[in-house]
């Protein structure tokens, strides 16, 4: 599906507050493998850094909640997006800046292994005032890592 | 309550284990400030790289998660040591390595202003191979910036 | 704590909703063994009907979500009834009845054994749209059986 | 898929065992609609004792919570089943009899307004000792109601 001139300018806005500007995020070094009005898709490469478990040499728990918690906030606000009248970038930025989540479960379904994770999310309610998503947490094996759900304030 | 010798090697083989040993928890800081076989408290020290929304420079959500896992983890870890006939510490730390978290739910009751992060953990339910926690984050003034349950396999 | 008489006529409103106007609630059998401003308490009787396990006799988990869910919302309502301005009983009515539980965490902690069992809850947040809870669930000789985190929208 | 003869006579006493021993079940009135070793549904009919809000005439939360419950217990012990070797139907009763929830998540996504409902659920994990499922509840129109998230131990 096509994105208009708008939908881009806004997406790369989201791209640069989730790789960039929130320096926790950079930190991990989360990147957007996918991103549209359609589907959100973030990848992790493994490192020393993030790791949970020296003797296993698996991700660490935290990061896990961390790129799902990010990738299901990304979701939420594309959902958000499309809900919202025109509006500037400056106040779309304000607006995004007063999302927060609400709650959060992480399911840790099998150990992180692999060289690289990919976190995808779909939104399972959007409100005018909340969004509820789930988020999956896979290796470059396809192995199913975590599950998770959360629920969003919109702003 | 006085540790007797062998608990205090235990305790400091944890303390190593959960500061030192687990290379994401060592990028977050988080330092235990009362570790004993009655209570678990871990602090951590605000710093721009655990920033989640620089507009407001509060803590990362992500950060949260960690800690609040951590000191879950920590707090199912010396239960667990209670209930445990002696053994060498190899294999003390072979068995907390093969610990690992089920699931984990945040709720982010408030923004994570502050300096100094203060997480604390109780124990709600210590079986053979599974401990229920609950644990709470407060910053420096005493706010309840999260709070926490988790389940966790006792290996 | 004195109860003003404005309070009392609402918390007798929120007292009919939920032991007599919710079908389900009857069924079950709940009633606030205590109902101020300060604090709710909800106690369900065990019987034949509620059973979950008829080797061992004990309360059906859904029972226990179902009274840790009332006695949050109870709870959050209360919270919310001390930020509105003065409203007619009906505008108040349908206020209640415009609240929600947006997701609810249930940790079973010990077998549900007993012969009658007191649910109680405590506000960790309360914002203008959305409330946090968290409930425990103990039976006649005060043995732990479940405790919950929920969140609450508040209409 | 075809079921061998030993596999339906498990699933007769996991059918009775949710339909007809457990007495809150029987009170809700849920009935398994397909129940395989590759797939479990329940369905529920709407009547006036499961009502949660008058007003509204909805599905109560605490059935929703429920029947979720149940669908994933289900679904854990088909998963179960699969791993045991054979046993006695006595033995095996005893089994399922001491299997438990150790959690559950519910996420309340819209209301429950319909006249039948039908819950489905998935193992994300199965292990030796806890499975992990999710499951989600519809309306008769297919209308997602509400979604869910259980951790079990396998008894």
């Amino acid at each position: 599906m096509n994105e208009t001139q708008d939908d881009n300018e806004v997406l790369n806005l989201l791209r640069e507050l989730y790789e960039t500007t929130i320096p926790f995020n950079r930190f991990v070094g989360m990147r957007f493998e996918e991103l549209t009005t359609e589907r959100c898709v973030m990848g992790v490469d493994m490192r020393t850094e993030l790791v949970g478990n020296p003797m296993k040499g698996i991700l660490h728990g935290g990061v896990i909640a961390t790129v799902l918690d990010a990738v299901g906030g990304a979701v939420a606000s594309v959902g958000l997006l499309k809900q919202l009248p025109p509006m500037s970038m400056s106040d779309l930025s304000q607006r995004f800046a007063r999302m927060g989540t609400i709650d959060l479960r992480v399911d840790f379904l099998r150990p992180g292994k692999g060289a690289h994770f990919i976190a995808s999310g779909d939104v399972l309610r959007l409100g005018k005032s909340i969004a509820v998503t789930k988020m999956e947490l896979h290796n470059e094996q396809g192995t199913l890592i975590a599950h998770a759900t959360a629920a969003y304030m919109l702003g």
